[in-house]
């Protein structure tokens, strides 16, 4: 199988390195034989070569079984409104011209780690959700955007067409079906006209799942209900901007970023990434906690090879790890904490 | 001092009810004369004259010293995406034609009830927030918005002007000078053109103000950070979306939506209410809790009567009913609980 290595800015490249020890390992005990191929992509990639998202990264990713992205993101981009280049855009491009219309976020706790969470421990144990944010379109992407010629007024364009909205909406039903059977549609229907066309697609397809609930709710209710009592959800639809922010409130279920793995699915090869950011404040350091993607990599055996067990194995041995403390000092709390490599040696 | 009263649909009528008999006892006092001067809004609205905000809601508003509001919503119009006239329709034309820009909505944990809080404790004792969500633009008012001729295509804009962002940034200034000078800017500038623009005005406007320090960070972040140490956050500034989403859900960390007010500032009268919905299941049962909207009249008080000692005895008051138990069912934890009406009475 290929994989394509997209480490990417900051912590990427140090945590990619412990899942492809881990990956290896697996191959090793399963019998499967992998060829990486690296490319470059974010900031990285505009040092390098001017774009964020270079043609050669795309044509090492299209040609792969999947791809393994670490992060994106230098602080030199972010306070600088003006910047012409930023590496976000090469993270949108990948997006867009891989097809990955459907991100992947699940949410659960690990029974080591609950005491971590803000959270009561009564009101998360046996959180088990999955966004699927839509990925490809909404206010990421549409056009018109931009500033008005005096540069006083700036706008963005919200737009989803039918089709991007149902092919969602397939998949989170199939999810469902897997599942508790609840699917929870997030909108702003109230006040958004592409809200709007959201519910009624959902609506529509309904009939097509009779075994799937359907709930919708408006997405600043979800934001509370999710920390009030994230057990009632199973597994949530939703738009690109309410997805990045909602998925991003649920990893503090868990208790830590570090874990949170996330897959991207869509029309063309399947890509993971854990769904913390690229933290430049620890770049370099060998501090960084890798498991949220070498969770990511348990995902790609799951969804791109269709190996549940060797996903599980991989699951198995982050468990093992947390419960016998091979952590690193995110989640060490006083007691005796390992860098970024070891715990990526001992996992492999 | 003329008070119009809105109490809009749902337990709008039953908390507006409470609120007005302690803004009596407050004039009784203290020794003020109220007029208050009731009038319709949302689906109440609806029902009675087609229009969600008639003019004579609008007229009697304009002629008042302050707004005191309930909620509006009704489900009927939630669940079909194609009803011409929402209740909401009328709550957005009554923000923008009273020229309610800035949502002032605290965040704080009251000693008595801190422990039915979803977080924990240490997380959350002694928060001290303050949201100023922009409330009149943005994309809940932006064009164009709508559908394409065929249906199959919706879209919003997201719009704003360097002059909408600036007046609601200075007043964010300026409730920081009066706290702990901490102004965090909440956008999404890797990604949207309206929020670079955010960024950039208020970049401009910081040497204006030496004595208070700016944090730049993105909404995702903050949805993140408001849950694991909302200490952190003095005075927030945000766009009118990511305000709606992100005060929502900080309302879980105080342990009760019906304890939370909120104002509405901007360049005409004043507006009050709490933050929670018109909660139809609730409505006519004499359940609901009042105190939100006790608390908003306290900000009535504060903001638009220069009275802060009446303001601090409604909120000392509240404490004590909090303290005492003179609870609704809702925080009562299978003590003795209350009804509204009485809540109401045993405040005043
Ligand atoms: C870096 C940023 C553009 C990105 C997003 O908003 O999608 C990130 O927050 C994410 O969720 O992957
Ligand atoms: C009812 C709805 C239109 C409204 C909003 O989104 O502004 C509400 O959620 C609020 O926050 O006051």
């Amino acid at each position: 199988m290929n994989i394509a290595l997209l480490p990417g800015d900051g912590i990427g490249p140090e945590v990619i390195d412990q899942a492809v020890k881990v990956v290896k390992a697996v191959g090793k005990k399963f019998g499967h034989e992998f060829t990486f191929n690296e490319a470059v992509v974010g900031a990285t990639a505009i040092d390098k070569t001017g774009d964020p998202y270079p043609d050669a990264t795309h044509e090492i990713c299209m040609k792969s079984d999947a791809v393994l992205f670490g992060a994106i993101g230098d602080p030199k981009y972010d306070n600088d409104p003006k910047a012409k280049v930023r590496p976000e855009q090469g993270l949108l491009k990948m997006r867009k011209n891989l097809g990955l219309f459907s991100n992947v976020r699940p949410t659960f706790t690990f029974n080591s780690l609950i005491h971590k969470s803000p959270l009561k421990k009564e009101r998360i144990e046996g959180t088990d959700l999955v966004f699927l944010r839509e990925l490809t379109s909404g206010i990421y992407f549409g056009e018109p955007r931009g500033r008005s010629e005096q540069g006083d007024k700036a706008f963005d364009t919200n737009i989803y067409t039918k089709e991007e909205i149902s092919r969602l909406a397939r998949m989170g039903f199939e999810f469902a079906q897997k599942r508790r059977k609840l699917l929870t549609c997030v909108d702003k229907a109230n006040v958004l006209a592409t809200s709007r066309l959201w519910r009624e697609t959902v609506q529509e397809l309904e009939p097509e799942y009779p075994d799937v609930k359907v709930e919708y709710e408006f997405v600043d209710a979800v934001a509370m209900r999710l920390i009030q009592w994230p057990k009632a959800y199973d597994v949530l639809i939703t738009e690109n901007l309410f997805g990045d922010i909602l998925t991003d409130e649920a990893s503090v279920i868990s208790g830590s970023m570090g874990l949170m793995p996330s897959a991207s699915l869509g029309t063309h090869v399947k890509l993971f990434e854990p769904i913390h950011g690229s933290y430049p404040q620890a770049a370099g350091k060998n501090i960084a906690n890798p498991l949220a993607t070498v969770l990511s990599a348990a995902m790609m055996f799951e969804y791109a090879f269709n190996l549940p067990e060797e996903a599980k194995a991989i699951s198995d041995v982050v468990n093992l790890s947390l419960e016998k403390g091979i952590v690193t000092e995110d989640i060490a709390e006083g007691e005796k904490s390992y860098s970024t490599s070891e715990v990526g040696d001992w996992l492999a």
